[in-house]
């Protein structure tokens, strides 16, 4: 089966162009503009892929990242990440040659910045809409007032707007997810109204994949910032984000063994590979991932109802049964598929993918910080 | 503070060799062999560190990992993880150049490895005694009989004896581990005596880092193959296995926001960087990380009491504060250090360490799968 050998990241070319198509159309329907966030891909040849849809600015979570992109022509960026001070000269050189948006999440981040930052670049301030994370609260309008002063104080420096991340969106139904979004973005709205007099021109950047999902309400966001649609994974087909048919990366793994008299199975794939996040299912049982069979073509089935990754350690996976009966559709020596609970955090771990196109396979590697 | 601009993972190489030292002289005194697990630190550099006290045979978690460790010179190598069969070719190649012993979990695995390895090899079968993960129950001597007799037929095999890790003593206490590793241990011994006849000179290969660091009594096993003792971590530290004082490895981290109000800290450092694995504190509250003050050496304190990495996505790490005053120890836009709540996928996530000795400091990469 087309010399894989060990736990291997396939991405299904036409399912993640399907899923980057349907955001771009979305956002465009809304008016509103589309800065997809690359860490979940993280790989310059998916990117460029996000030109055909008409894609010309993203968002990336670290500098040695966004100089990663910018080498591939990516010359709108923003860190969507707080300014760490350690990476000013890095971050003075990458803007000298593109458009350049960073992030401060506080008093003391926007002063470290002003004082290290030369080059000119466009600076948002990060709004805690509830996610307790980074960013200033939004109703602690003192401090947001304050920060914004530091920002503009500067000539090289630009305040460009509100920047949020309504990541309590996670692990939510969707009419959750749809209360959630409205409450966050009214948070940001608000603040974007009370310094639209003085700033008439600002961006309010906001978006994970849940709410861009699922939500329609967008009025008054200036530009969406989702990452996960472009693959999605079984934290977002669990709860209602995705249909499972729509994922479009999966790990391919060696059964090594089962055990019938243990009600499981034993796969070559394990936290080094997908890292230790879990989803839950319908029973309210964790899963680490979803079973799925591999064709040969390297395409997948849909998952094999009965079984689940109940567990991950180093490079071990124990699939579990629901009844020893189930564990028939594997065999012993042969290759599965996992949809991953968490892809971002599975590309990270896995850093090579295998692109299927039509029945063609191309290995990437990509991003390494 | 000596070029960290970015999460870096650091090692103090003189902890590391007290554990290596502590290791290797209770085995001696003990009359057994130590193989150490090469899968935690994962680096030549390191491995080398290990000759210093008398290791000369290595464990490892997977083909790739043995060919890694083969190229340093390491001639005599256990694979603890089942036969995969796509690993078939590598493995005729490796065993060309040295002493290999592979392990079977099953008897489709021993038939799969019987086919396909063709060159001489010793051969483990794994025993399950209680972890529930992969092995031959032990209690099922039927199929461990059956899965010696197809080892045994072919002549280029060599029946080495039982392999089995007590993965089950993780996340105990120090006197519940006890009786854990007495009730393992017996386990595979009683094996070791139903064959005694037919194989007089067969090997138990045994041990994890809490039994092996915890327990006294190993009559009757022959050698111990823990790794996770080379670093130790929190899960070893909160379970009593080890004091924080030994942890060799931490994340140096840039603090990139601090928030009173909030009663956290942000930090670059997340899931990409630790993996997501936890440990519980005295208090019952889970924790991915202890933090401490990094020196300007580069040596970290003993954890801050008061903080605790309560949270990791991909990027961020959050410090949660007990009371908003533990903060004060913190400074935004400096570097701290994280004791990982498992080393060994920190190890895997990171894939670069920076080893300190005496105040020099030096960079090395190490295997990637």
């Amino acid at each position: 089966m087309l010399n894989i050998d060990r736990p291997t990241l396939l991405v299904d070319e036409a399912k993640c162009r399907t899923n980057i198509q349907f955001m771009a159309t979305k956002v465009k329907e809304k008016g509103i503009g589309l800065r997809p966030h690359f860490k979940t891909h993280q790989s310059i040849e998916i990117g460029r892929w996000f030109r055909d849809y008409g894609i010309d600015r993203i968002a990336v979570s670290s500098v040695p990242m966004a100089e990663y992109f910018a080498q591939d022509g990516w010359n709108d960026i923003t860190i969507a990440f707080p300014f760490v001070l350690q990476q000013a000269s890095s971050i003075n050189k990458l803007a000298e040659k593109i458009k350049l948006q960073l992030t401060v999440s506080s008093i003391t981040n926007a002063k470290h910045l002003t004082e290290r930052v030369s080059e000119n670049v466009g600076v948002f301030v990060e709004i805690d809409t509830g996610q307790g994370r980074s960013g200033i609260d939004y109703r602690n309008t003192h401090e947001i007032t304050q920060t914004i002063e530091i920002i503009s104080l500067k000539k090289n420096l630009r305040f460009c707007g509100f920047l949020s991340h309504a990541g309590q969106t996670y692990n939510h139904k969707p009419n959750e997810v749809i209360d959630i979004h409205s409450k966050a973005k009214e948070s940001v709205l608000f603040l974007k109204n009370l310094y639209a007099e003085e700033f008439p021109d600002i961006t309010v950047s906001y978006g994970d994949t849940p709410s861009s999902v699922l939500c329609e309400d967008f009025e008054g966001i200036d530009e969406l910032r989702p990452g996960n649609f472009v693959f999605f994974d079984m934290q977002q087909a669990s709860n209602g984000v995705c249909r499972t048919n729509g994922i479009a990366s999966a790990l391919a793994c060696p059964v090594v063994n089962i055990y019938f008299e243990k009600s499981c199975a034993i796969i070559w794939g394990g936290a080094v590979h997908l890292s230790k996040d879990f989803y839950t299912q319908l029973n309210g049982i964790k899963s680490f991932g979803a079973i799925c069979k591999l064709n040969n073509d390297l395409t997948w089935s849909e998952p094999i109802e009965g079984l689940y990754l109940e567990s991950v350690s180093q490079e071990h996976g124990v699939i579990r049964a629901d009844d020893p009966s189930a564990l028939s559709a594997l065999r012993e020596g042969e290759l599965i598929a996992v949809l991953p609970a968490h892809i971002c955090l599975a590309v990270s771990c896995m850093r090579e993918i295998r692109i299927l196109n039509n029945g063609t396979v191309k290995c990437l590697g990509f991003y390494k910080s």
